[in-house]
């Protein structure tokens, strides 16, 4: 703005609220308006509940999820199958597979992927550590699930390898047409994975 | 979420934040990460600053502003022409407007516009404050820049009427084709708009 039309107060909430992904400028500003006018029902819990969770949230040592208590929500769940663990790059993908649904099993966040070019190597992931568990808890099946990208691909076959002597099942998540999708729309790429993937009807 | 994959204070924040303007649950959960992620950096901060805010955000009594003091900043500004008022209706308004940087002005901020489909009427907005403004700081200008929709334009109407009496020259913001815009896709109303109000070259 060029000129100050509120205090420094509002300026700089509205900066921060600017460096969260998917604001810029414009939209932290109408953020800060609507938190400004819900003063009472949102911005004053909001404020509480980011308090809260600053003060609570650890990275649980067994598997690298975020959450108030360390081992965390997935690890301490008795009714989750503890022999198979679904490996995923970040805490995001463990919520986005738990909103599949589909999973009953524990978990292991490795944090990143492999990437030579950004130079993240295995000491950077939390492989180690996954060698162990699958070790120790006599995991039967790890379920890599990782990005479909040249990085994610290439984690996925280098865990294969330091997993091959656990003598546990190492599976990947299959390669196809998304749910929905048209064709029409599709790049070669996953057009030839699911072409060679094909399944009977 | 099916099942919890986090202690409740995560998933009460992540509630909050689908509540901002322009965030959804998914996006709420990205917003979540990133925060948990720079816990230090951005996530105490902004807990901060909004704990700040909270308890200073005030609504200047003079121009309806949302600020930290009353009168607001804006008010209080010597170096503002005090003679030229911009009537906005909403406090976003008035921050779209110091952006463009081109008034050197003071505000007032209605707080909505006449809706009679919403039963916002003339006692529902600052009218009366604005009247008494005009007269007592004798106001020679007052710019209504009020939105070019049906409730706008009424609301500007109204004013004009008001503030007939008041001897201040009542004007409004041009309408034409937006800097940038390409006629192929500007609506009908905006072109004959801008036919009608055509300038010499």
């Amino acid at each position: 703005m060029p000129r100050a039309v509120a205090g420094p107060e509002i300026e700089r909430l509205i900066q921060l609220l600017a460096r969260l992904p998917g604001l810029g400028p414009r939209s932290a500003r109408r953020v800060a308006l609507h938190l400004i006018k819900k003063r009472e029902a949102l911005m004053a819990p909001l404020a509480t509940a980011l308090g809260d969770a600053i003060g609570k949230i650890v990275t649980c040592r067994t598997c690298g999820n975020v959450d108030v208590t360390d081992p965390c929500t997935v690890c301490t769940d008795p009714t989750r199958d503890a022999r198979t663990l679904v490996v995923v790059a970040d805490v995001g993908d463990l919520w986005a597979l738990e909103r599949a649904g589909v999973l009953n099993a524990r978990y292991h966040v490795l944090g990143g992927v492999l990437s030579p070019l950004d130079g993240v190597g295995p000491d950077d992931l939390n492989i180690a550590s996954l060698v162990t568990r699958v070790h120790d808890q006599e995991v039967s099946e790890v379920i890599l699930a990782l990005g479909a990208t040249v990085d994610g691909q290439t984690t996925a076959h280098y865990l294969t390898d330091v997993l091959r002597d656990t003598g546990a099942r190492v599976t990947r998540l299959a390669q196809g047409v998304p749910v929905g999708g048209e064709l029409d729309y599709l790049d070669e790429g996953t057009l030839s994975a699911a072409i060679r993937a094909r399944t009977q009807m």
